[in-house]
């Protein structure tokens, strides 16, 4: 047997008894003539000790030449941590294994860089944490994230199969379909010239599967899309996929919403409360910019299409009369945004066809801008009872055609949010 | 709401509620002024009723104007099934649904083929089913097909989380590996002349993560081969992977025995026994010419290298001076074996490298043969003995070196299995 008992189970209660663990050298360090070895495998880890008096010579030598990330078979006897020794910060640090015996499974090479220090380890660069990758994946970080990622897929599969959901396997060598994305293809080689297609998601068989009658279908689908790989983009990425028939929209709202509910409480122990909020595309759109709203902080877009319906400022008054709206944005706490930081939000401002970006910067008691001097004493009192204007305040506007006017200030709210995270400023709702 | 009670689950208990139903139009028939309409969804199906005289005109002639699989909606109020029309043979068939109102959600062209009668719809040839994929789909042996096989992934993942199993997604484009198959490749558009390619097993993955130390993997993964289809392969198929650390050999067997009495138990309600019988590769091979073999019928392969070390017959004798095996077969009841049979016989034979195939058929109390003239008394009276010879059976005889002897046989028996199993003669063991 190559293990009794797996590194984070040892307890007082298991005193008196031998156990036989097996993984890595966390660290090894020799004290007093004894030489004290932590196992680490995937669920914690155990310090062993090895004592010359209790062992051969040949096994405490084999002890002595063990170096972090070695691998290892250790049995031994369980005991209580002599007083002033136990480690409250690890689960089995009441306890020890007096080791009686030391099968070295495989030596390690010296590291390139540590896997027991995530200090140390988050510094190391990413091109060296993918070449070492069978290292890199035994941080604690990495292997929580792959713990967490099979509990959701379990937990999404038992919910769906308890609503009644049949998982269907669909085919990955496809033929080629009309959707959005360039597409990977496969020379067919039974009939040169031909080309099988990886799909960009399982749309035409889960509609094939509804009118053959499964009514019910899901399925964690892998999706291939040959795009230039941004942030949020990668050549392949699993969906969870679900088709149902017979059904009003708020049944599929009410599904996702358990479905969420039971991801959140099964994987990470979280209450979230239902129904979620809803918005209207269009409300979405008007309020944050966006149709898929970061709704944990406030600065919400505020409308002022009447206030400059008439105004002598013409770049506004002249949107409107051309069937646009002017619509703002107070950036909280964003005066002090550097000529670079304005420069890429009026780059944002044009990525959607505007002429440039008009802004007012609140400092000093002062609106700092080129274009207060055009505004009525009424206009200026409806932005500053509209947005709530105070001190140190970047009033950002787009005054052009509605849905242009949401996306300008939806990308520079979320820009000027980044602006005031890297400042630790951004005041974050975590029940949001 | 399109539906408030699925077609298989109304029961005298409901009479009197109203209920909507929605699904496919199973059958339509027009009986004494009214119209019956079975509907059927996935889990079953129910009768409902048109009568004219609690219907308007319009909505009963749109009953009228339904045919098979047409998509409807109907409303109507639960009652009890007049005395002698209860049809026992379908679970809701004490009751019928009187139809208040008709939804036709799509109406349905001429079928090329039905799907509700089975004896029909084995008939029809496979071109025609997977050109009308949605109808065959709606058979109810292809659903019950899709089915188990969700039940079987989903028993299969909950029980190696149960085990401490990680399921963990790994890519699908790869970089080409040296294993057995011919790979699909996929060109990379971002650097011309190179290509991905699709994996044939997760193989290098897993190891890698038992190295990263997840101790425990697994997969329901899709592999890519691309080899020519045959019986048993096809382009892509999906495998249970598993990986294990820190285990001894008898941890897997438990773990798959295990694993394979929770699928059958939880998708099919069988309890098999385990352990299962073990056979050493060299066992399996020796007994019946297969590391898989069918076990569920007899006709065991027998020795007889001592027995004609010393034979007349150099055929025989010769193969074991030169470190070979004798090795026969009795395919008991086969003596009938026509001409070609026994020719498909001797290919087998010769497509292992044998020169032919020795024989002897049993019939009218005689061992027709051309090698039987050569055999002594003690050779034929062994043979008869070991191998129960009676009247009707057919004797194949293997003098090659041990592994293609018992390939050669390994291949014959399953062909002899096959023949007996289409004259409706093969005894198989149910339990096994």
């Amino acid at each position: 047997m190559k293990r009794t008992h797996h590194c984070n189970e040892l307890r007082p209660a298991h005193i008196g008894q031998t156990a036989i663990l097996s993984g890595w050298v966390h660290s090894r360090r020799d004290l007093g003539g004894l030489i004290f070895i932590d196992v680490r495998d995937r669920e914690g880890r155990t310090q062993t000790v090895f004592d010359p008096s209790d062992l051969s010579k040949e096994t405490f030598d084999r002890a002595a030449a063990l170096r972090s990330e070695c691998v290892v078979a250790i049995t031994g006897r369980v005991r209580r941590r002599p007083p002033g020794t136990i480690n409250p910060k690890i689960t089995t640090g009441e306890i020890e294994v007096a080791a009686t015996d030391l099968e070295v499974l495989n030596m390690a090479e010296v590291l390139p860089f540590p896997v027991d220090d995530p200090e140390v380890a988050s510094k190391v660069n990413e091109e060296m944490r993918l070449q070492y990758r069978y290292l890199d994946l035994r941080r604690p970080e990495m292997a929580r994230n792959i713990r967490l990622r099979s509990k959701v897929a379990t937990a999404t599969r038992v919910f769906m199969e308890e609503q009644g959901f049949l998982e269907v396997e669909t085919p990955i060598l496809f033929k080629s379909t009309p959707e959005g994305a360039r597409e990977f293809l496969v020379p067919n080689r039974r009939d040169p010239g031909t080309f099988y297609a990886l799909p960009q998601s399982p749309q035409q068989f889960k509609q094939i599967l509804m009118v053959g009658g499964v009514e019910r279908y899901y399925q964690l689908a892998r999706c291939f899309r040959d795009e230039d790989q941004r942030a949020d983009r990668q050549l392949e990425f699993t969906q969870i996929d679900i088709e149902m028939s017979f059904i009003e929209r708020d049944d599929i709202y009410l599904l996702i919403e358990e479905l969420l509910r039971r991801i959140w409480k099964v994987a990470l122990g979280i209450d979230i409360v239902t129904p979620f909020t809803r918005l209207s595309f269009a409300e979405a759109l008007d309020r944050y910019g966006s149709d898929k709203p970061d709704m944990r902080f406030g600065m919400e877009l505020a409308d002022f299409t009447e206030e400059f319906r008439s105004s002598a400022f013409k770049v506004f008054s002249g949107a409107v009369a051309n069937g646009g709206v002017v619509k703002a944005l107070n950036a909280k706490g964003v005066a002090g945004a550097t000529q670079g930081q304005i420069e890429t939000m009026t780059e944002h401002a044009r990525s959607f066809g505007a002429k440039g970006l008009a802004y007012i910067k609140v400092e000093n008691g002062e609106w700092k801008s080129p274009i207060v001097r055009f505004f009525s004493e009424a206009e200026k009192a409806a932005l500053t009872k509209k947005l709530a204007i105070e001190e140190g305040d970047l009033i950002l506007f787009a005054a052009e055609q509605w849905l242009t006017a949401c996306e300008i200030l939806g990308k520079i709210r979320l820009y000027c949010a980044d602006v005031l995270k890297a400042q630790g400023k951004l005041r974050i709702d975590p029940k949001r």
